[in-house]
């Protein structure tokens, strides 16, 4: 997480939040982050059929592959709003990019927060000035706080390095909390860099650093109406443009892992009410599909969560859910193992000390081995317990 | 549920529970139900791929269609342990048998309780004596009583009717409350009938009525590795035999539908803790297998549980569910009421009374109707919601 000696700040980016009244309290609930110069864009969105109103307005802008800024409200998905809901967020929209004085078509929208509540657009245009004079170069986390719904601590991450001898930032924010599981968690996340990279090289990398991360993870296997992953390279660091197949562009591409995979940890382990970080291991699978459904099937399972939460080693849970999960397995090839220690296999229960698995379970951090024995192909993802404070977050969460 | 004023009988079973201490506290945990003749049997079981030892036994043995007795045993699932397992459930059945004077393959062994532990076979051994002289006309109760784990109230459901002039008595008890999902519900169900039927129209119709009630309840999205429906019908009412495509079966049917129904719906209400019984109507579909993927997206969503266990009015839960079931939808078309008030509609919110909706939502019973738009097909299933309740007894179910 953001250390406060490492100063928070990407070379021609700036970042701002302030509050609009659209939380009470006098939370911040808009953000923007805008780069000084025109970036090329990568995005991913949602799966979700009730996809909401700023992520169908956005899928069509990052088709050009040029974005200059991201506005956010926090406090109102603007989801099953119908045509009034994009009415609010294209009012919305142009009125911030009128404000920065760019084409509104360069300007993304995201909101969070509750869905199917109209927009509250009077109050956000309102507060539209004071957000645009709030930016600043030291502005990321005001803008990361802007957009924190039920988050208990910020979601920022940064890595800099040397990609074709020149100097390169990549810093990411994300929030999340609830409702979430892939494609993707409910989840904004953001990432700035100066790094000048290909149009088609920027979109592969981002994809298949998301799907690692952002799309491994699940909190409650609930995917969100308003899930956006987004990435600016405003290409201010002056490198050679980095291309696809190019042994520089690896260099870039790790950082990118760096800063994706230390946000996806984040928003796990502040899955809502969350008290344990579980790592779910699936190998020896005939395909990739069926090791990340097998994963899903214990990350999801209530009980297996709600066994972690209360530190109980009923490992038999693991293996209902394995099995409930619908692959074809031989059972006699599964093993599973906790934190090491294997307590399955051979269909039977293997010796182990039950005291150990008491302590390993114990840990904050756990991580759940599952061996099909029936291939070489494998998945992993992380996913948390489930407790007494998820559901009292989310009994009560819109009144 | 069984009314005191009801005697709990059916001609030619006698019934009996006991305790062998595999529970702590004195609770029954051996129950035996016993027909004084050899029935037919048909017979239902989990699709989970770690199949308790039971299970294996029981789907072998059923397939002579044949049995006298199902002797339980709460408190150990033997499930996930392998060969050895097999031996205890078979030398805990040979001595059952042996006690009955049966021939051991005309016995059906079930057990409850924690997956990965070894059986108690002496303990259980030593108990049998006392649960074969336990039995009795009126020892239905008990042998229930001595199924439960974390049921909170008896399962016991009853009909008395003519059929082929004859008066038949159709009787059913279960136990149910976690891992309750289909294939089925973690869930024991016994049926016991003096009709007269087919062997073949007592599979059919017994598949047909647990496909629209235990196959149609979901409390926690978790399947078991131990779940088991048996239905006995030892023909001591004298009707002729009902057989497949005849109207005196469809009575019988009716009979057994209705157990099964109060049997289904009573596990859901008893759902750890569970304080609502939301039934959930999707029509409109394209396919019965699409309604039934939104359905139980719904029902499976623990944000759409805790909203109605906080009594939150948060129906966009239910519409981001629904958009995340993975069926495809034209969105436009569907439509969504709680408590016959509808509340999203072409896309966007209805014009609805929010107090209204709130009322609704604070009802113990609460139905929710999608409508798909797309087709002619539909389903329906009933869940409870997720509770603080859930989390305290599954966080320390073993320990």
């Amino acid at each position: 997480m953001a250390k406060t000696a490492v100063k928070i700040s990407v070379p021609g980016f700036l970042a701002g939040g302030v509050s609009a009244g659209i939380k009470d309290g006098g939370h911040k609930d808009l953000g923007l982050i805008f780069s000084t110069v025109p970036a090329r864009v990568a995005a991913m969105f949602t799966k979700n059929t009730f996809k909401a109103a700023p992520v169908l307005i956005d899928t069509e802008r990052v088709k050009r592959g040029i974005a200059q800024a991201i506005f956010t409200n926090s406090g109102c998905a603007n989801a099953a709003t119908g045509k009034e809901g994009i009415a609010d967020a294209l009012a919305v929209s142009a009125a911030a990019a009128r404000q920065l004085k760019i084409p509104e078509e360069h300007l993304l929208v995201c909101s969070t927060g509750m869905i199917g509540k109209r927009l509250p657009v009077k109050k956000i245009e309102a507060g539209i000035p004071r957000l645009v004079k709030s930016l600043s170069e030291n502005g990321i986390e005001d803008a990361q706080e802007a957009m924190m719904t039920t988050d208990s601590f910020p979601k920022i991450a940064i890595r800099r390095g040397i990609v074709g001898a020149k100097d390169v930032t990549v810093c990411g924010i994300a929030k999340g909390a609830g409702m979430i599981e892939p494609n993707m968690a409910t989840l904004l996340t953001y990432v700035m860099t100066d790094a000048l990279v290909d149009a088609k090289a920027l979109n592969t990398v981002f994809r298949q650093t998301i799907d690692t991360t952002f799309n491994a993870v699940s909190v409650d296997g609930c995917m969100s109406t308003n899930d956006t992953a987004i990435i600016l390279a405003n290409g201010l660091a002056g490198n050679n443009p980095l291309e696809r197949a190019q042994a520089r562009l690896q260099r870039f591409r790790e950082m990118l892992m760096d800063v994706l995979t230390e946000l996806a940890r984040a928003v796990v382990k502040d899955g809502e009410g969350a008290t344990k970080f579980i790592t779910i291991v699936v190998e020896g699978a005939k395909s990739k599909s069926d090791a990340r459904r097998v994963a899903y099937a214990v990350a999801n399972s209530n009980l297996v969560k709600t066994a972690f939460f209360g530190e109980d080693p009923n490992w038999g849970r693991i293996i209902a859910a394995v099995g409930a999960s619908g692959v074809s397995l031989e059972k006699e090839k599964v093993s599973l193992s906790v934190g090491n220690m294997t307590v399955f296999s051979q269909d039977a229960p293997a010796e182990f000390q039950f005291a150990k698995l008491k302590e390993i379970i114990r840990k904050g951090e756990i991580e759940i081995r599952i061996s099909l024995g029936g291939g070489d192909k494998s998945y992993e993802m992380c996913t948390s317990d489930l407790s007494h404070a998820y559901v009292k977050i989310n009994s009560a969460y819109s009144t």
